[in-house]
């Protein structure tokens, strides 16, 4: 299944091109506030609830004419695997691994999704777009091996770890109001048996930034749960970011960013710059 | 007023000595699930629903019977201010402050309550206490100044930012599960008009290795507000760990932690090293 949250919150079934409403088919979905619908279902499916749609006779709603949303609005925790592809690894001179450099957390207040802009913060200091696969978390998940990593797992979204290029911890570099596009939907686990054979591309302005397969992740899906899960447990709902390729690269007022990963979907956004500021003036900050 | 979560998720009103389970007086409070029915109080109040409570005439619980709970369980973000002390900042010989070095991210389930026990990761690494101020956020505050910021508290309580001195992400060191001990209730912002002038005193294993007022934090509560509201959202029921002081130190097992901040509360926890394992053993680590 696809499931993508539309028009203010209403929790959707895509079927071919169309969008099937099925929110009054999860309890509580129509009050799930900012946590959103789709995070109800994930959590009624973790509980055990039946959790089948029923699509046939319902009205559909052509995807053309409805404004996907973020389909986990609000996730638990989103984490980030810093350097996890060869390639990106070298670009970036590291030496070290996801079990020597732990995982990053991202700030759950900086999702948007399909359609948005990405609000770049300084207008002198390079904000870089990373382009990955998201994993969502489906059952709950603590210390658990690579051989049940996957059981743990909802399903699939293309996730944007936008980036400045600054010297605060990551936490803050990456957890600006907009720096974590979602989206356009969540492809459940059943459809992508394998989540380490995946092409994945990125395009920037017009111009393909990065491409990559997921073969080529450092630690694939499996061991990022695995380690991920011996730190803190994952919860129903929480999105792992597996970690870029290489081709990260500046972002600029207008551009559009899309991102296509085989089987999973196309994130598209776009960049307003009109908002940026000095980085010298950034609150707090006391000149030298 | 004192605010708590006891007995299973119940809310209560803590007074003088004794607690008045106040929860049917909030909506939702009854179904909030992992985030709490002080969760949803903390919301209702941001929604400029009246939200006073009726104490006289109901029961009391004294609350050496009761079995006090961390007052939000699962915080939509838990933020920390790294160096944030003068004294801390000389004794960790770093030379920046909160606007250079950002603030970090550590992850909502590493929250415990009151007389729950941190649990020590590793045999071989150092896990240290920080004792820290919590600022519980009311109103959502985007881009405040220092002026407004105190107008988005809710309260105030007592953080433990448990962390291990390793070479990981700041994220994967202090979001182990425990890491974040929390409580024993939040106090109401009414009751603290200045939150920036309080005596805090930590204490491990019956010997004081912090003390200080938070007079002498670098950035004030007003200051990290501001300049976290200015990187991220802030929302009702996120909580800022203010920073620590000089004195932090190794835990061992069977330690007592003990968190006590004047006109906030008391915090008490526990250290169980029982089931730490070798660092070299864990998930993913390839040797060298």
């Amino acid at each position: 299944m696809r499931l993508a949250l539309f028009n203010k919150g209403r929790l959707g079934l895509v079927v071919g091109d169309d969008l099937v409403d099925v929110t009054d088919q999860v309890a509580g979905a129509d009050t799930a506030g900012p946590v959103g619908a789709l995070q109800r279902y994930v959590e009624a499916v973790a509980d055990g609830e039946t959790a089948r749609f029923e699509a046939a006779g319902r009205p559909r709603i052509p995807l053309a004419e409805a404004v996907l949303e973020a389909p986990l609005p609000r996730p638990g925790k989103i984490i980030g695997a810093p350097v996890n592809y060869l390639d990106h690894k070298a670009e970036m001179e590291y030496t070290t691994s996801v079990a020597d450099l732990g995982v990053f957390l991202k700030a759950n207040s900086s999702v948007i999704g399909p359609g948005q802009d990405i609000l770049l913060p300084y207008s002198d200091k390079r904000t870089d777009q990373e382009g990955e696969l998201g994993v969502v978390i489906g059952r709950t998940a603590s210390h658990v091996s690579t051989d049940e990593a996957l059981d743990h797992v909802f399903g699939y979204t293309c996730v944007l770890d936008i980036t400045v290029r600054s010297g605060e911890d990551r936490s803050t570099r990456k957890s600006f109001d907009t720096f974590t596009p979602l989206g356009p939907w969540i492809v459940t686990a059943d459809e992508i048996p394998d989540p380490d054979a995946l092409d994945l591309r990125c395009d920037v302005g017009g111009t393909t930034r990065q491409r990559t397969n997921t073969t080529d992740l450092i630690f694939g899906v499996r061991e990022l749960i695995a380690y991920t899960s011996s730190v803190m447990t994952l919860h129903p709902g929480d999105v792992i970011a597996t970690g870029t390729p290489a081709g990260v690269g500046p972002l600029s007022h207008g551009d559009r960013v899309v991102l296509d990963i085989e089987k999973v979907g196309r994130l598209e956004v776009g960049v307003d710059g009109s908002r940026a500021t000095p980085y010298d003036q950034r609150p707090g900050h006391r000149g030298r």
